[in-house]
């Protein structure tokens, strides 16, 4: 059975795995439709090889290469925000969602109604706008399906039983590079060892999100809009090896657990499963008798804040979790580009939390809404920033 | 909702513990029969505190203690063979089969078509007559659930896919007392040393079987009956801190496991679940923070050549488990009563396997015909037995 799908941020990390997986099986998938943020050529190298109907690129200016790049490949294509969700909105039946970042949002919303499953690797449609997102898939049908190894693993778990059984779900977290890193030395960190992630090869916003533990936090507030479960039935632990991806304990004290290879390419491939039929991976098997050791440790809050930032906003609910992811997508540009330092990710972060709560935050009831209260939060996180009163690197 | 449960081998070690569930949630549960094999004081305890409706002694002689114990009590009972099949024919929606052994054949099976739900314990069933009574359970419309903490455990894990999807299933094996036992000292190990076993408390012929992993084997081919997959397709690991219990590996390369903690109490409790709904267990959480580490190893099956026996024995097929079993049954009571050595239970499995394989055996057709060839087989063990060429303690 050939499926159709449509790759939504192509040329990113998670759209680079998504091609290869595509690429590994080409008798298996039609590709509709394409999209990438800036590099034309990359783009259109990408359609060419995988006989995509459609390309579109999001910067408005590469429009001209793009086109002149797929001249007489028969591939159309477009420029721009109308060109983006024009290719979002082309039926499908799988759309892999894979634009980073608050740019994701627009886009990969567009695209429900126009699939069977939204394979989602934007973490903002939950983490900002999750109450809203979730609802709009449900009012049209689409079954919205978690890339990130953690969830997939889990949603696969959650199959062992029924929801109201469910005790804890477990997501694991390597710890980041910085797992053994004393306290003291981590406002001292470099850019270069923050991105230097010991198990994943992943862009650089969620690199710098795992370094901060930030990147599990997000993921618990996933977690909670895909399964419907509370902050309170939510854990983190620390597994190193990024072998055990999430666990679910069941009320009676047996626990499914989802393993798998660090390898993107194994949470692509299951998300395009299509009525259960699990596709076939061409990797080896994951051998554990060669692994030979697991480890598991609690997560240390005190050296890594983020993720205690997180769990608070979960927990708050309302507008909170909103103000928290564009926040810390404020704090960690900042820290890339070398204006404060790796602790002072977190100190901003909470002081954008901490000044956007004084105003009670309603839940954004549209992605329009979530937008509006991310921008201002990032103003929020623009003028302290400015403020010099943040440690520098 | 409250569930009618007959116990079979209630006052074993895995009847015990399923005492200890029932007792723990009283409200839940109503106690049709309780089967016991020579203890009448300890059986007729149990049938009062678990208020059964009927108590059943397979030991003829203990009857007149059993019926005096039982005295105004309004428990009905009974002894000998007709009154254990009457008890395993009472209609209940659960019945747990934990008579250990042979002997535990024709009581389990006559459950079959009287209960929804079959909880097996009893090994034999499966390994000795395995194909013949798969066959009367589907006949019967009964649901065959595993007690084994791993078969439960891949139960659970299996829900996550389509049985078209398994790639391979993999079965844990804690290694036993020996695992890291040179082989040299094998030979001398005492039955003391046998008997206690690193991480389960359980029975003696148990125990001795998880020293020689002859245990495992016997799990392979419960597997092989219990999901109807190949020997090609079943594998076991060491993992010397029983926590996870199998594995299922999906072709798309992600991992389904079951995990809990190494407490019996657990896969019975979820082989009592109906409809797949939970019943809760007051035991604390799994923690794999506390546990920290777990490891995992290939066996060895030069050392723990009853594995490979086993191994060998599924791939035959035919009677071929049937011999096998009744082989070790002989050998483990050898080793136990101190008139063979270690090594020598493994010696005698594969020449009782040799010698009976010189002749075709079919795989048995009925129960009775497993109980046939176990009677052979268990004939000639005890030929090779006397004839004083093993190697003693």
């Amino acid at each position: 059975m050939t499926r159709s799908i449509t790759i939504l941020g192509a040329t990113g990390s998670v759209g680079r795995s998504s091609v290869d997986v595509v690429r590994a099986d080409p008798d298996r998938f039609r590709v509709e439709a394409l999209v990438g943020g800036r590099d034309a050529r990359a783009l259109a190298d990408l359609a060419v090889a995988l006989r995509a109907r459609f390309a579109a690129i999001a910067e408005e200016s590469a429009g001209p290469a793009l086109a002149e790049a797929l001249a007489g490949t028969g591939i159309a294509c477009g420029a721009g925000r109308a060109a983006v969700l024009e290719a979002a909105r082309r039926e499908a039946e799988v759309v892999i969602a894979a634009i980073s970042g608050a740019a994701g949002l627009e886009p990969t919303h567009a695209a429900l109604g126009h699939c069977r499953v939204l394979a989602l690797a934007n973490k903002e449609c939950l983490v900002s706008a999750g109450t809203a997102f979730m609802a709009a898939a449900r009012a049209t049908g689409t079954v919205v399906r978690a890339v990130d190894s953690e969830h997939n693993a889990l949603e696969q778990a959650l199959r062992a039983g029924r929801r109201e059984d469910v005790d804890l779900i477990t997501l694991t977290a390597s710890g980041g590079p910085f797992r053994e890193t004393p306290a003291e030395a981590l406002a001292r960190v470099s850019v270069r060892q923050a991105l230097s992630h010991p198990t994943w090869s992943m862009g650089a916003k969620i690199s710098i999100d795992s370094a901060t533990l930030m990147n599990k936090g997000l993921e618990l507030i996933e977690a909670h809009h895909l399964f419907g479960v509370g902050a309170e039935a939510l854990a983190v632990l620390v597994h190193p090896q990024s072998i055990v991806h999430g666990l679910v304990h069941w009320r009676d004290g047996s626990v499914t657990a989802g393993l798998a290879a660090a390898d993107m390419r194994v949470p692509i491939l299951n998300s395009l499963e299509i009525d259960g039929a699990r596709l076939s991976h061409a990797a080896p098997r994951l051998d554990l008798a060669t692994i030979g050791t697991l480890t598991f440790a609690p997560p240390d809050r005190a050296r890594f804040r983020c993720l205690a930032l997180a769990e608070a906003a979960l927990a708050a609910g309302g507008g909170a979790t909103t103000v928290l992811n564009a926040a810390n997508e404020v704090a960690v540009a900042a820290f890339c580009a070398e204006r404060i330092g790796f602790t002072a990710i977190a100190d901003l972060v909470e002081r954008v939390c901490d000044v956007m709560a004084a105003a009670a935050r309603p839940t954004p009831a549209t992605i329009e809404e979530a937008l509006t209260l991310d921008a201002e939060s990032r103003a929020r996180a623009a003028e302290i920033l400015q403020d010099g009163t943040l440690r520098p690197i």
